[in-house]
């Protein structure tokens, strides 16, 4: 099988945006945007042996490729639009290919965004895809809008990925819920849109809250504190927690994909009634202050967020 | 040194573009298209041990890496204008980085595309860059539009890069110019946007001529007879070519990263007057007709176009 019976075979589907005039198997792919938007764009890679294990599945490899950008795209407050795949596989494996294709394209679906091109090498297994989404002008959601007295939120619970990766590399069995929130976790695409004319900064919960909520505070140039005792996290966590008072697993965690933002004060109505049209839980757990640096209330113990080196 | 450490030391560069309003440093880089153009977007991999070996310098990857899209840019007449860098890499080695990333900045310069954002990942070192360009609504160079009656031209010489490879692999000493055509080849650009006004389809030849001029004719349903002795190659090549009669070289080599276009007859005074002023040599190999195929006159040896598989 060469490169191009592969592309057709595995990443060639109708594209159903009209605004992209060109997809697949062209040099270059073609689209347009309508006035008055700008172009919001991302890329993540995921490494085997890095970010998931030779045992992890195709389907879920997949799921998380994508994921991890349309919770990019969310955390700008933008729409995602579409994608272009880059693709490096070791030999031509028909059934993971076939695995990975239907995964790729029932969640691409789901969230309407379109493969519009790619490429595919042989290698070392690599995913990368880089995301387009669009926005109105001046309108993104960045990092560096916190002001001191904006509260600070997240979305969710928090800690549900890491408390899950630590069962696996301590013998625990996780429950098929905890590696769902691992594997497969749901990025806060409505909440994102919904954000963008409200928070004042926005950031996604990947490499673990305590590092995240500091890109915020170092793009703002301000400081908060939060309290961990406020953080939302699940039943099966807190007993967890209640036994060891080992908060590092919400705070430096990751891999969780909910948003971290802040909201100025006068907000909570407003911010109510997306909670609720969302259906998705949003938790006070701090607020932004004029000191540089993050204050962390409730726990002192060893904090490790993830590093990628 | 933590990720962010890393694209703060070696990939924040100042952004010259006005209408990127956001580079390096969130969750998606943001930029603005004026009205009445479409955005081109294409990505490409290189990934070590198959499209460079351990020996290359990272100067020369990074060359590389960029180049291969900006080729792909130009052969759909569009204007290259920002970029995102998604790099794995096997361990943070400084000098490495260094020169990386003084070549890419360097590069990025000459062609004044911006690098706007990226991933950075512990992995086998594999590069990815997604490029973005810009064309204006419906003026894009695609490879469909080939018609019985056409002349198939291609820039340069073609052969050169796979010349070198063979030498290589052959235990030959290539000379510096030769291996700088197959490490640093020069992309298109400036011919790809002249020809955006007057060919009918355009490719870049990265796979092979063969190959690459196959994909044009499959995409417009159309058939060409080309002439070996056409094809313009360089003295050198000529030389072997003289001695073993092996017309696969120019024919299946690849990664010359010259122009393969396609001129309505008529055409050709226009045609000689862009040759004059991109300062590139242009050259008719061969016809569009209403077959369907590739019909090479003058060699019948085997061929083998590169695959990716």
């Amino acid at each position: 099988m060469n490169e191009f019976d592969l592309i057709r075979d595995y990443f060639t589907w109708p594209i159903k945006d009209p605004s992209v005039t060109l997809g697949v198997g062209d040099d270059a792919a073609l689209f347009s945007l309508d006035y008055g938007y700008q172009l919001v764009t991302t890329t993540d890679t995921l490494v085997e042996g890095v970010h998931f294990s030779e045992t992890t599945s195709a389907k879920d490899i997949a799921h998380k490729s994508l994921i991890v950008n349309l919770s990019d795209i969310a955390a700008m407050g933008a729409k995602a639009k579409c994608f272009t795949l880059a693709l490096s596989i070791p030999k031509i494996d028909k059934s993971w290919l076939q695995d990975f294709s239907d995964s790729l394209r029932h969640l691409s679906e789901q969230y309407e965004v379109s493969l519009v091109g790619g490429d595919t090498s042989r290698g070392p297994l690599n995913i990368n895809i880089t995301m387009f989404g669009i926005v109105e002008s001046s309108m993104a959601l960045t990092r560096s809008g916190a002001r001191p007295g904006d509260d600070v939120y997240v979305s969710g619970t928090i800690g549900d990925a890491g408390f899950c990766f630590w069962k696996l590399i301590n013998d625990f069995v996780p429950s098929n819920q905890e590696l769902k929130r691992l594997n497969c976790p749901t990025p806060r695409v409505e909440l994102g849109l919904e954000l963008k004319n409200l928070a004042s900064a926005c950031i996604d919960v990947s490499d673990g809250l305590e590092q995240d909520l500091s890109h915020i505070l170092k793009a703002s140039s301000v400081g908060a504190v939060i309290e961990v005792e406020k953080i939302p996290i699940s039943e099966v966590l807190n007993v967890h927690i209640k036994d060891t008072n080992d908060w590092s697993i919400p705070l430096c965690g990751g891999d969780d994909y909910e948003l971290c933002f802040t909201i100025p004060k006068g907000s909570e109505e407003a911010l109510k009634k997306i909670s609720e049209s969302c259906n998705v839980k949003i938790t006070k757990i701090g607020v932004i202050n004029d000191s540089l640096g993050l204050q962390i209330e409730g726990f002192d113990g060893p904090r490790n967020s993830y590093q990628h080196f």
